[in-house]
């Protein structure tokens, strides 16, 4: 897994397909945010509350996120070029997208992930925590987990992410989407508000998605 | 916990003790970083590089670090009195300082706590990644965990800090260090290096600490 250059042909090939914002994320397979098929969270809105505390996150961030949605709103494909861009420079993260047998990264699986990560991106900023929130996030840690990585594809990908590097990615996201959120001609205040409150959301989904990893009684 | 007055006497009182600044580490009580009596950490060299690599922690990060060593170096004990008085505005936080039984938050811990909290400060500026750096981050961990939590200080506190808080505190660390590393006279610019490179460094330290909250194989 030294050299990476091996993995970029299939990174690209995820690139190739239709522009994610072309789609309406009902179309999008997989995507089942606010469907009643979704187990409940087993955190609640007061945790969710208590979470937001502690990470600092207010209505100022709330705003923020939400004023950072119609700057990005046709940004999605170019920043997803780059995330996929940073994920193929690193083997020890494009290897969970590899086929557990070959290694070989999973062109279709990464494609489909790519469209509903689109999607998170629009969601992330609309910044709407409710209940349906709440229990797609805990959907979204279980896909990450070994519960339900793969299934949602059909990937015969590696069985789990591991845990270590579900924080970590909050900083590649967030200080690689910051050119973006300045794109659109807001104020450099702005932007660093918008920015801030995309770490902390972003570490908040990180916690959230963690949960089945996390031995019984100590989230 | 509605109320968060009654907290605020037992932080106060751990302030009152001698300065940690004025303190050798090695005559801080539980301060065993470096000792050959540490448990080996059940992750490597090669890991904490991966993961540096995904949090984009570079060789400018550690530089950051350390510039911030300097400034922050006298300013030890105001940054605590911050970040007390953080934990004292949140009754979920000062929650794990308080005697299982009566709840009432335990000085004499959180004093303690405060001695190490100061030499942590100095060691994170320090940015010095070695096998004995590791291993006092695993031991750190499992004195948040059931595992060793209050052991230490012989404290009668509560017996774990729940696994969601610990990603979540780099945020108030972080924002609320900010303003001290502006203090000294340096540079817009370098003030914010130092604070992203803080960011990155305690959300890579809050990762390893979670080490013993997650399952088997699942790190």
């Amino acid at each position: 897994m030294k050299n990476t250059l091996p993995w970029r042909p299939a990174l690209a090939l995820a690139a190739s397909g239709l522009p994610a914002a072309a789609q309406t994320p009902a179309a999008v397979p997989g995507y089942t945010y606010g469907r009643k098929s979704l187990a409940k969270a087993p955190y609640t809105l007061a945790d969710l509350a208590s979470l937001k505390k502690t990470l600092l996150f207010t209505e100022d961030d709330e705003r923020a996120l939400r004023q950072s949605k119609a700057i990005l709103a046709d940004q999605t494909d170019a920043v997803l070029d780059v995330w996929y861009g940073f994920v193929a420079s690193i083997p020890e993260l494009v290897y969970y997208f590899g086929d557990a047998k070959t290694g070989k990264p999973d062109g279709a699986y990464l494609e489909a992930v790519r469209k509903r990560f689109a999607v998170w991106i629009l969601d992330t900023a609309e910044a709407k925590y409710d209940q349906a929130w709440l229990d797609y996030q805990y959907e979204i840690g279980l896909r990450h987990n070994r519960l339900k990585k793969n299934k949602t594809d059909r990937a015969n990908s590696v069985p789990q992410i591991n845990f270590r590097y579900i924080p970590a990615l909050t900083i590649p996201i967030t200080t690689t989407l910051k050119p973006f959120l300045a794109k659109k001609g807001a104020s450099t205040s702005d932007v660093e508000k918008m920015h801030a409150a995309w770490v902390k959301a972003v570490l908040l989904q990180s916690i959230l998605w963690s949960q089945p990893y996390i031995r019984d009684g100590e989230f």
